[in-house]
């Protein structure tokens, strides 16, 4: 069992220190600012698969050529409703923020905005963008596609990634009601944790090279690597029976919405083009204001009223509460508002690739 | 083991002698109509559970005054992206049909328009709603609540529907690829087929009175219809560790936009408001033109592209082919065009509320 060591640091100092590390291979402040702001705050929210620990295959892609760290996103076709963007091979986080941000200003006006990107990259956590809605009491919906991963029902090897859907709701009094899912049954970064630590895991979650469960993660992840065969269940596992099919649907879905509607890449295509190719990540996002049905306050209250009703609810035998979806990251959040947890490792790589560009770490 | 038998009707007679048991408790012959088509597509596509074995609790419901034959809906807000409607109690499909047709018209002119419906009813299977879309060329989607049946995870009772989510999207030469899906692991139906034949269902369906996994499907239905705990699982089953969470977030989510959107019932309170009154199902139906992003020509060649590659993968051991969304109701719907399978229990039923109305029966 391999033990893991984090070091809680300080939230400012982590976003500068990111910051600093994006200017300095040619990315302007505003879109190093944003991507740190959404690394830092997956951390904070206790995502870490999806922190800055991210932040060394993002300088790597910029330092193959296949990221442009300086990147211009472009609007190549727009309504009051819609947009459609390329973030030209550029950061996923920046052309997303900024694509979020021009939807709640048609939102504002038309009341629901939606729009497809292309030519992204990976995002971070699909939730940082729903969530960006909520400021406007707002309803926000954010998909990507990823890297194939996935192994859709019958079939023996993966065809689709994690593809996960985030939808943030506002409330009331209530933290808010995030639901923020990779459509598989578990994302790749939880076989790399049950692999390092030399656990067995649950037949829900995976195939071998023959497209048949199995508790060995280690074999799962080399096959996938090496696109031997099988790879990641959907939600629902296996068989029809047990609901894979739904997960595979669920996540064929983020593909038709992501890829195929931007005109992007899809399915094996993503991240397909070949080790010097651009991954041609896409996304989708989405802004409804609720006011355009009901009044704001009553739709609101009408969500605390269903948190409130679905805390309260008895627990069944064993278990000491029922959760709310984006409770528990509400919590971590607040705890990690000024100092956020970082693995050791983490860390070491950040000052590695610090100590390569020259410049100043304050985590040494 | 309980056998059961199917005859094989016209559908023309069928979908006839379902308007005239209609018109004759009130039902104007244009909702009558809508109804009968929904629930004999139902049959056609294979979904038995939600055709025209349905009948009888709408006339029964009809009978006791909690559903009005001849409710006239109304739009109680509107824009040009937006509707928001009631169906003042009336039956679910023609309220829903008809709110489909101005989405459509809708979004003929704004590319995008979105509805939630409340005070309707059952409105049969979500596809039919969203696959309407598919005339145009639109994508269409369609979700409801229900009667509470859904334990979210950790929970000892049911908070919530098997709240189905349906994504209907335009192929070229394909079939259409329609996604139709409870968010529980199973509908009710399931466990009701298997406690029929006494079989055991697998751990990953339904809870017992302590909300603990159970494999006796006749207990689960009994705890169900008098409130003694336990229920149907969420898609991914009982733990976090296999998904369960991301189902019960998903069945949560289709309330938040059916339910609180419309200003209607949600969880608890669907068919929650006593034996006499309405049970305030609600709806939610959006329509996107994806003409609004790319030509329309790429994206239907695109998703022919995408099912092809899916279909023709290799398959796991064991299995024979790969199975895409919408095609075996596709194959169904096609091979009972002009005659369904219906069971005879079914047919007994609609004779004997024919006979009671004094209208002829063809299936005598």
């Amino acid at each position: 069992m391999e033990e893991v060591k984090w070091w809680r640091v300080s939230v400012g100092r982590l976003k500068n220190f990111i910051v600093e590390i994006f200017t300095s291979i040619g990315t302007k402040r505003h879109d190093a600012e944003i991507t740190a702001d959404v690394l830092v705050t997956s951390d904070q929210r206790g995502i870490a698969s999806h922190g800055v620990a991210r932040l060394k295959r993002y300088v790597d892609g910029i330092g193959r050529g296949v990221m442009i760290p300086n990147a211009e996103i472009e609007i190549l076709k727009e309504t009051p409703v819609s947009l459609l963007v390329t973030g030209n091979n550029g950061l996923g986080q920046p052309v997303s923020y900024k694509t979020m941000e021009k939807l709640i200003l048609k939102a504002c006006k038309s009341g629901i905005a939606f729009a497809t990107v292309r030519n992204s990259n990976h995002y971070g956590i699909a939730g940082y963008y729903s969530m960006m809605a909520l400021e406007k009491n707002f309803i926000g919906i954010s998909m990507t596609n990823s890297a194939p991963l996935v192994v859709p029902t019958n079939a023996k090897n993966m065809a689709f990634g994690t593809n996960p859907i985030s939808i943030a709701i506002p409330t009331k009094e209530e933290f808010p009601w995030v639901l923020d899912m990779a459509t598989s049954t578990v994302p790749r970064g939880k076989l790399e944790v049950y692999a390092r630590q030399n656990k067995s895991i649950p037949i829900m979650w995976a195939t071998d090279a023959e497209g048949l469960p199995t508790n060995d993660p280690a074999l799962v992840l080399d096959n996938v690597l090496n696109r031997i065969g099988g790879g990641l269940l959907p939600l629902g596992g296996v068989e029809e029976i047990s609901g894979g099919h739904k997960g595979y649907g669920l996540g064929t879905m983020v593909d038709i919405f992501s890829g195929i509607l931007s005109g992007g890449s899809f399915g094996l295509n993503v991240y397909g083009h070949g080790k010097d190719a651009p991954p041609d990540v896409c996304h989708f996002f989405g802004v409804i204001n609720p006011s355009l049905f009901i009044p704001i306050d009553k739709f609101v209250s009408s969500m605390d009223e269903f948190i409130k009703e679905l805390r309260n609810k008895p627990t069944s035998k064993g278990q000491d509460r029922i959760w709310i979806h984006g409770e528990k990251e509400w919590i971590s959040q607040r705890k990690n508002a000024a100092e956020v947890p970082i693995e050791v490792k983490v860390i070491d790589n950040m000052n590695e690739i610090a100590g390569k560009l020259g410049i100043y770490s304050p985590f040494k």
